[in-house]
Parts: C-alpha cells; structure tokens; sequence
C-alpha cells in the first residue's frame, strides 16, 4: 500500500462535515428568481448544451445550460425553472449566458431540473 | 405633488439593476441539497411555522419553516424538497432550525415550495 492509499483511508472524504457553515447573509447575496423558458434549442456541435431565451419576469435572457442529455428543446419550452439571476454573464462556446439555471443530476447521471411546485409569477425571488 | 411623490417618479425603485453581480465562487459557497419530509407538525401558538424532521441523505435534521399558512403538516410529509444544507443553525420559538427550506411567494401571498421537477435521492448536491 503506498502513501497515497494509506491516506485515502486514513483521511476517507467526509464533505459534508468539512462544510463551510454561511449566514444568512451570504445566502441572500444569491438571487434566485423564478422564470418561464420561452424558447429553447441545441447547440451546433455539443451533445450537451441547449441555448434558452427565459422570461425572468422583469426581462429576457439569453441562458445556456448543460441538460440536453436529459431534456429536449422541446420539452423545456414553456417549464418553469429557477435561476441564479445575478450571476456575473459568461460566454459558453461563444455565446451569451446570463443566468444559471438550477438542477440536480442523480447517480443515474440523470439531469432533474428544480422549479416550484406549481407553476406561478416569473421573477419571484426564492427565499 | 410634495418631494416625496416626486422622487418616486424620478427614482423609481430599479431593485433588478442595483443588485450586486456574484461570480460562481460565492454561488458555490451556498450549499442547495435535495431533502424529503419525514415527519411535519404545527408549531403551538404560531399560524405559520412547521417543524419537519428531513432527510438529507447523509443525515436527519430539524428545520422549522414558515409554511403554515399554505401547507397542512400532512401534505408536506414525503414531499421532496430544497434546503440550504450549510446554514448556520438557529433557534426559532427556541426550537432549533438546521437549515432552510426554499420557496416562493406570489402577490396572492400563497407560499409554493421549490423542489426538483421528478423525486430522486436525497443529499443531491444543486447546481
């Protein structure tokens, strides 16, 4: 057994404890809004990316999201989802994003998007 | 018109263009975890708070949320929902909330929780 291994089980990952704890503060520093995708389609050249225009309520955005594996274009048109609306703009293969969009992805490596319950307002705060 | 009114007109609260810009980095510091509704009960003496006992995954915690007023303790056992997992615990009513529960609320004042779009495990890290 070399170091490297002895320290793998010695010191096994446990992220959960090694955590950083936030406030509140921080938490409310991350805008995370409520919006409608209004128009959705595949990226030339990547089996991943689907690029969205989204209704955040107060406007429309341009956002690009890794989730084509598991949602089609189509499919996402006219879902509600949450997005991280204050994120610094990025470009993803040359193109505009600006937002995140919010979703877990099982150990199954099945992309599952978070939204509200029930579908409502665009540009809702979540609190 | 006295100066109040007019400053209204002149300044008009612009909250979506005034908020500060985060980069991934402080998204990341904010730890969103997928978690189930295991037990619900109403808080004596308060129309709007819940105590849940949830599962997150790698453990089970206590979190009061102040859903009363649009969810019933029933409905809410075995709902998957979103908490901010690395929030500083805290009292409230003197009973411990470890953690927060995300939601919404419209200008009907109806509360709607946020959660993944099909139920899967629990502890998923949101991203």
């Amino acid at each position: 057994m070399d170091a490297k291994s002895q320290k793998d089980i010695q010191e096994p990952i446990q992220k959960e404890k090694i955590e950083e704890k936030i406030d509140y503060e921080t938490f409310s520093k991350v805008n995370l809004r409520t919006a409608t995708v209004l128009e959705a389609e595949r990226i030339p050249n990547s089996d991943k990316l689907l690029k969205m225009t989204i209704d955040v309520g107060y406007e429309k955005r341009q956002l690009v999201a890794g989730i084509a594996s598991s949602y089609s274009p189509e499919e996402m048109i006219g879902k509600q989802i949450i997005i991280v609306a204050n994120l610094q703009p990025r470009k993803i293969r040359g193109i505009e994003s600006n937002g995140m969009l919010l979703a877990v992805q099982g150990s199954d490596e099945k992309i599952v998007l978070i939204a509200p319950e029930t579908k409502g307002e665009n540009g809702l705060r979540v609190q």
